[in-house]
């Protein structure tokens, strides 16, 4: 059977792949005097006089809710809420089965940004944490934006910072594989979108010297600033995108001499000979899937020293799993307000120091997806900036 | 330990009632690309090509939403959403401890009634059906009519209906066993919210001759008719509510003479005498939790035939959980579009029928909570009700 029967036929014979369970029995006419009427209503009470113990007698503490609007599916597109509930529910087991957090999906009927964020406010009580899923850029850092300020739960946007995470770990490992301090290094970065943003952000945080960006548009120039959507501009004011010296407006121009390439974009981007052309050392992370911007062995043969891609297929893959599984632990377990910058870079580290000095080579910069280290190291390490950082409703558990 | 203290240390100990589990496994690289990208892709293109589809492959072919905005949460008033999550937890398990339907609480931080419509439309992807609850009346008849309009899956408001088809299965089976033709009875109801509307509504509909109200107002009386709000006006309209010849404004005044007292009012409302005044082979149902309007044993000792109750520690307690759990199932057995009339007196009927005529008596004349039959014929009988109006997806399963 090929993956795409095999795949069709798990998701039909299983009705879908998530269910609902009780913690508690409810057998005969006592457990049902304690887990609903009238003995529920002592707990309804205590909440009532204290709004945080909701924390305590229900499952909010550890219940995630997984929201698209079903704008920008995978590498789908616009398929709408409808087509976006597998996309959901797999994210939503992952976060069980990978960190033991429960997570519902829910894909709203309606892609109004005011709406969204109106809706997703209106969702907090029951719920601890929110991971937006695949909502449009730019709107989805508007709303994201919008949710952190207004609500009292942490909102992370994972297409945006889970791989941002990762990809940061991936260059901490770089670093100390080959001894060249990030500040030296010059990165170019394909693709300046929700996900490509956010990798520029962090890469400038953790010490990244240049970071020279590509879209559609060409290179990002100062010189262009008045044509760029908000988020472009954001990113040239605060210094994260630099205006490389001489280009002709070509990614073959700015990968000259560079000591890395980032490729959230599309596939086919990169030539053996623009790989050719970076400097001695050089970092290919081509993640566009399932297509890459340039094949690992292309990548390879053209002398690179370090290739990853979001394939599982070849080494280093740079997977968001990674991250969100442990971070929403973690943030959950103290009871976070937010998720903020020290808890996703605290992650980052958390990834990159899992792998041990005797265990990093150039095909094992980052940990695999199911090493069960790095739920515990992550959750632990966000759960710590939490703390430290003044976010966490909770300090001893 | 008391009842407060016991379910206070089950909420905790669990920390709240309810989990998500995986359907699947994901233990390596193969389980995730089935169940997660790339594999997953193809059931969104399924489901983007037939929207319908996705009751095949997720799990909105199982998964209610019970949705409150705290304004009304059992005798405790307008707790909130936060006090009021402990309640929708508690019917979330109760729908799969007993039906195995899935169910997820959500519980709405805004009391509008159009942003409640309007949230509740945008959740309805991933839903098979809507369990509205604990919302006060008349708000909640306003919300459910138009979400039952607006929406193409199940909507249904518990304490409106629920109630009402136990009721009625009660009253098939008082019929069953008294003799006495139910167009010949004249009922007498206190209490004119939601639950006490649609009781009349359903007994009206089941053959019950006469039937008079009295709420906070005195008796309704068609005389006083501009001074109701628009529930009442409509019950009298189409004849629900009858007139009675005369009276003082009080309800002993309308007591005497009846066949029949329900009561979802208040504690201690009816005293002996007015149970003596009542017709031969009195029938007294007294619903308020966890006071009712007369005691079993007062009502007993006063010359009722029949007594039922909200309580489990009397006989015929009169309990919504023998509705809800099986009218669901019935209704995501076949994909339903409503849950009409004829569905809940399907249910009615099938509940009622469940004591055989050799079990039937005065102090049995509904089935226990925990009655293993109940479940299995209501859901039955629904779907098939669903079927035959219409309002089915799927005729085969």
């Amino acid at each position: 059977m090929d993956l795409k029967e095999e795949s069709l036929k798990l998701h039909r014979d299983n009705n879908g792949k998530l269910e609902v369970k009780s913690k508690v029995k409810i057998e005969n006419q006592h457990d049902l005097s304690l887990a609903y009427t009238p003995g529920v209503a002592y707990a309804c009470k205590e909440i009532e006089k204290n709004k945080d113990d909701a924390y305590l007698y229900t499952s909010k503490s550890n219940m995630v809710a997984v929201i698209t609007d079903g704008s920008a599916v995978l590498g789908l597109g616009n398929i709408g809420p409808y087509a976006a509930i597998p996309v959901m529910e797999g994210k939503s087991i992952l976060m069980k089965e990978l960190a033991g957090v429960d997570s519902i999906p829910i894909c709203l009927k309606t892609q109004d940004v005011e709406e969204i964020i109106k809706t997703v406010k209106y969702l907090e009580p029951t719920l601890g944490a929110i991971n937006l899923e695949d909502i449009s850029a730019p709107r989805c850092v508007e709303i994201e934006r919008r949710l952190i300020k207004e609500m009292d739960i942490p909102v992370f946007h994972d297409d945006q910072h889970g791989t941002s995470i990762i990809v940061a770990a991936a260059f901490l490992n770089v670093e100390r594989l080959t001894k060249k301090p990030l500040k030296d290094m010059t990165v170019v970065m394909s693709g300046t979108g929700a996900a490509g943003s956010m990798i520029a952000k962090m890469l400038k945080r953790i010490g990244v010297g240049k970071i020279y960006a590509f879209d559609i548009t060409g290179v990002i120039d100062k010189k262009k600033y008045d044509s760029y959507n908000f988020l472009i501009k954001e990113l040239i004011d605060e210094g994260t995108y630099d205006t490389p010296e001489n280009h002709d407006n070509t990614l073959a121009s700015i990968m000259k001499n560079a000591n890395a390439f980032i490729g959230v974009s599309a596939p086919n981007l990169v030539s053996k000979d623009m790989v050719k052309s970076m400097a001695k050392d050089a970092v290919v992370f081509a993640m566009a899937n399932p297509v890459p911007e340039i094949s690992y062995d292309d990548a390879k043969e053209a002398g690179a020293y370090i290739v990853g891609s979001g394939r599982s297929d070849y080494p280093n893959q740079i997977n968001n799993v990674l991250a969100f599984p442990g971070l929403f632990k973690g943030a959950l377990k103290v009871r976070a307000k937010k998720i903020n910058e020290e808890m996703k870079l605290a992650a980052a580290y958390a990834i990159a120091n899992i792998i041990k000095d005797n265990e990093l080579s150039i095909d094992y910069i980052v940990p695999g997806a199911f090493d069960k280290r790095v739920v515990e190291e992550v959750s632990k390490a966000v759960s710590d900036a939490a703390i430290k950082t003044g976010v966490a409703r909770i300090t001893k558990f």
